[in-house]
């Protein structure tokens, strides 16, 4: 089978080189030159235009969409989808909403292309190694691509979830439950660091993964991170979101569902970020104005 | 090596058999005599009183304690100590609170007894197979019996944490994690539930343990129950709680260290358990009062 992936990031890449080590020829498409090289040592082709990826097939066309969610999927998706003929694959193996994965599923339902929107988790190394992947779209379609799902995740590490959409639908809610479980855990760290006990942070990380209730796979990275840095003195305490925990919060919110520990961790991450504290001062200053309560002033 | 276990429930009874079956001399002690055939019949020695306990030993006496945290905990712990000769061991595997812990140690270290309080992970199943086990007391003393906790944990499954209580402490924040955690994948599954997509719960939580970043011991028991029961049918949504999540969120007030989604994932359980649901009640009484919105009378 040949695959041609778009976007070849940290993710993209990855899954490339897992494909071509899957006996798949694999083509990959960049508009960043530099990766040539590399891209080329891994077995991939290398192309610079989506132009040259479609001239490269033999056969039936499979384009693997690997690209940050937003414009840039949209405007691809839409190139590649002018360029292709009926009974095309095209998957959108990032992070779009799943309305946009909808949409995307009937605009190629029209024109007889099969659309499939790929839910992919696992991490970098898990794009390399062998990923878990939630995918939306035709069921009957599927059937016919099914064995590249089978070769580049770990066993039973991907589902057919349903119609389009759906994958898509089922990462973000898995990454919702992922910033609940990731704030869980920090905070009972945070219990630990401030006790009246000296805990071995990477030593706990450790008990807790071997034969406790809270065994994870994010429990075993916190063992990781926490043998390298024991008191995590080169981190800032920052936490970026890249959306579908929004989402998650938007979609309960749409449902009326309620989701208090899932938005909590997501306003959480907003805090982290929110260097200027503007709610923080309006509190602050209530409580001087009707209580006298001491203010903290900027120093000038 | 002799050890006498005290408190043959679910745990306690597991764990004995663990032990037998590693070639320790166990003896079980219960008030409940009708154990005493099925717990002879696993190697173990039945005992039905404390005393009578004390008087199997033939050398350094190994207690081991297995019960309810609280009264009985606390009765039983202060019979066996009066019974205890200098350089014997008392244990407490069950989920005191950290502070009684520390005023146990304190109360041994005056007699000369060794005290230890272990944090016990891994359910029923551990505690037969191999659990996790967290433990506080003096490191020259934990070295003497180090052995035992090779034994019946879990490779790497226990960890000698520091002085009396931080094993106890070390669990009662390994509770609120796993509060946590249990309550972001409760959410998660409940927008699933009522999604526009029909997702099949048990694939889901197949596939979520299968390379995801959720992967984890508590999604593979989501996966075993929602294979068994899809619909959950059979389940009442009422969460009980035994006692260290709230005391999770007492130590983080104490330490005013945020801890919102531990706290939130208590109340949801207390909300849970709440069928009157007079706050509810306020809040709607309310919201007619200023606004004349609809409110909603028990038919009589």
């Amino acid at each position: 089978m040949e695959i041609g992936i778009i976007g070849l990031g940290k993710m993209g890449l990855n899954l490339a080189e897992n494909m071509a080590n899957q006996e798949y020829k694999v083509f990959g498409m960049d508009t960043d030159l530099t990766l040539k090289e590399e891209v080329n040592v891994k077995n991939i082709e290398f192309v610079e235009t989506i132009e040259k990826l479609m001239s490269k097939f033999t056969k039936r066309k499979i384009i693997w969409m690997m690209l940050p969610a937003g414009e840039i999927t949209e405007s691809v998706f839409q190139k590649v989808k002018r360029q292709l003929q009926p009974g095309d694959y095209i998957i959108d193996g990032g992070n779009a909403h799943f309305e946009d994965s909808k949409r995307r599923g009937k605009e190629c339902e029209k024109e007889n292309l099969h659309f499939f929107d790929v839910g992919t988790s696992g991490g970098v190394s898990g794009a390399l190694n062998g990923a878990c992947m939630m995918v939306g779209g035709d069921e009957n379609a599927f059937s016919q691509i099914e064995n590249i799902f089978k070769s580049v995740n770990v066993k039973d590490g991907y589902l057919y979830a349903g119609p389009s959409g759906s994958g898509h639908y089922l990462k973000m809610v898995h990454n919702g439950v992922e910033y609940g479980m990731m704030q869980s855990i920090g905070e009972g760290f945070n219990i630990l660091e401030h006790a009246e006990y000296d805990y071995d942070m990477a030593k706990v990380a450790k008990v807790w993964n071997n034969g406790s209730v809270i065994r994870s796979w994010l429990m075993e990275l916190a063992f990781d991170f926490f043998s390298e840095d024991a008191n995590l003195d080169d981190i800032e305490g920052v936490i970026h979101s890249s959306g579908e925990g929004q989402w998650t919060v938007q979609e309960a919110l749409k449902l009326q569902i309620p989701v208090p520990v899932i938005a909590q961790s997501l306003m959480t991450r907003y805090s982290s970020m929110d260097k200027d504290k503007y709610g923080e001062k309006v509190v602050s200053s209530l409580r001087y104005a009707f209580g006298g309560h001491t203010i903290k002033r900027k120093e000038d």
